[in-house]
């Protein structure tokens, strides 16, 4: 089933932050597409509300905002830090009218190597954010990375632990909170379709991303490719999220320093052809 | 509990291969090492008897075989070649007296993007080598490897779905076969306590590769730690794989060019002083 275009998300990674925001934003629906995922770095302070309406008044819609301050820290005065620093993204994410704020949650604090200690801050970070979020209507979506991101940026790495710590902080699930499912992190676990299936039954699926893990990678961050580039089959995961109850915006975020050379126009067209893979 | 270096192997890997595998023994066994674990390159044909020998006189074991030829291929005459690939190398490890074939099962075939079709591959593959393997008396140790290397090396990557394979295949749990488990490729998986206990529980443990994740890391294949230099918890770990009933050798297994350029002589003393990071 082919997704149309305006159920397709631009994450503004993809474009290299390289425009005002308000530019990308105008590209972004003059391209066609419905959606759009800033990140913190494009917002100013006190600008959300305006760049909310902006991006509304351009017919777009928020599918994420992006993202947590990692939460793990080597001492208690920063774990408080980046728990009020995640408050203020919340407020901002409400402003903007995100339909989630993307929880990337951070990997082991400097000198560590307790990663059942890192993954108990990220529950208790977590669960220090519920009632602000509750408070604004912003949902919460933690995003399980990539294993090879276990150190450095998430040491929440597949969507069963994703569901579990779901479970252990909001048990009622009524909470705002639940899980942003990346094929690029997801992709290779053998118990993706259960797990994909589990979550729809736990209404918690919150946003869906979309790009290709290239064969052979050169890098590991900045080497993803556009839908249809790589090796996932994007098909039939597509079909197991929709099956699952998922029908929200398709999510395009793709890293790559070889795609953020292009110019942001040409680089949205090639989006635009690419979701032909979905 | 420090680890006695006559209870660490060296995977000829660790070495870089540079010198004929005669020298390699020699060098291993004067460091004080217990075991080696040689590669199929290293072994010319009809060579397996003799090195064996050499090996034993050496006072070392073989604490595996490196490694299975890849199981998925796209046409059905590839496959089987695959498996008779795997079945001589089968009978080198017996001839090498290894306490293990080590298998890496293989990622997606050239232009496929089957994951579920490739991983029903290797089931098949792994089934057709069980009968000789029990023949020979080696066992196969199916290695999960890190979920980077799904597309191109391995789609198995976790501990569970290598039990759950062999679960499948050897119901009875009397057959050779077991899972051969690497920190570098498991350090992360939330379930690793669980599965390591399971593992022990049903007797599948046969080797234990131990090296370090390096953060940041650099290159996906080419840039593994020595124990010590990285993130991953080693005690603790090696703790866990002690309590479910593992008592075999810890084989040393790094990739990595920074070391590769060493001499093989200073590499194997920073190999002999990095043991007591486990």
């Amino acid at each position: 089933m082919p997704v149309p275009l305006h159920k397709v998300a631009i994450n503004t990674a993809t474009l290299g932050y390289k425009l005002p925001i308000r530019q990308t934003v105008d590209a972004i629906a003059r391209a066609g597409f419905g959606g759009i995922a800033p990140w913190r770095r494009e917002i100013g302070s006190g600008e959300a509300s305006t760049i909310g309406r902006c991006i509304r008044d351009a017919g777009l819609r928020v599918s994420g905002y992006c993202r947590s301050t990692y939460f793990p820290a080597a001492t208690p005065e920063c774990r408080i830090g980046n728990i009020e620093d995640n408050r203020q993204a919340l407020r901002d994410a409400a402003d903007l009218g995100a339909e989630c704020f993307v929880l990337v949650a951070g990997g082991l604090p400097e000198g560590s190597r307790d990663l059942p200690d890192a993954r108990r801050q990220i529950a208790d970070g977590i669960a220090a954010l519920m009632s602000e979020a509750a408070g604004l209507g912003v949902a919460l979506a933690i995003e399980p990375l990539h294993p090879m991101y276990a150190a450095d940026r998430s040491c929440v790495n597949t969507i069963e632990q994703a569901l579990d710590l779901c479970a252990l902080i909001d048990p009622s699930g009524r909470g705002p909170l639940g899980v942003a499912i990346d094929v690029y992190h997801t992709w290779w676990d053998p118990k993706l379709p259960e797990m994909i299936r589990r979550a729809g039954r736990e209404n918690r699926i919150l946003a869906y991303h979309v790009n290709d893990w290239l064969s052979p990678t050169s890098d590991l961050l900045m080497d993803r490719g556009l839908p249809g580039e790589g090796v996932i089959d994007l098909p039939r995961i597509g079909a197991c999220i929709r099956d699952a109850g998922y029908h929200g915006l398709f999510e395009l975020e793709v890293f790559s320093d070889r795609l953020g050379d292009l110019p942001s126009n040409e680089l949205l067209k090639r989006c635009a052809e690419s979701i032909s893979a979905l």
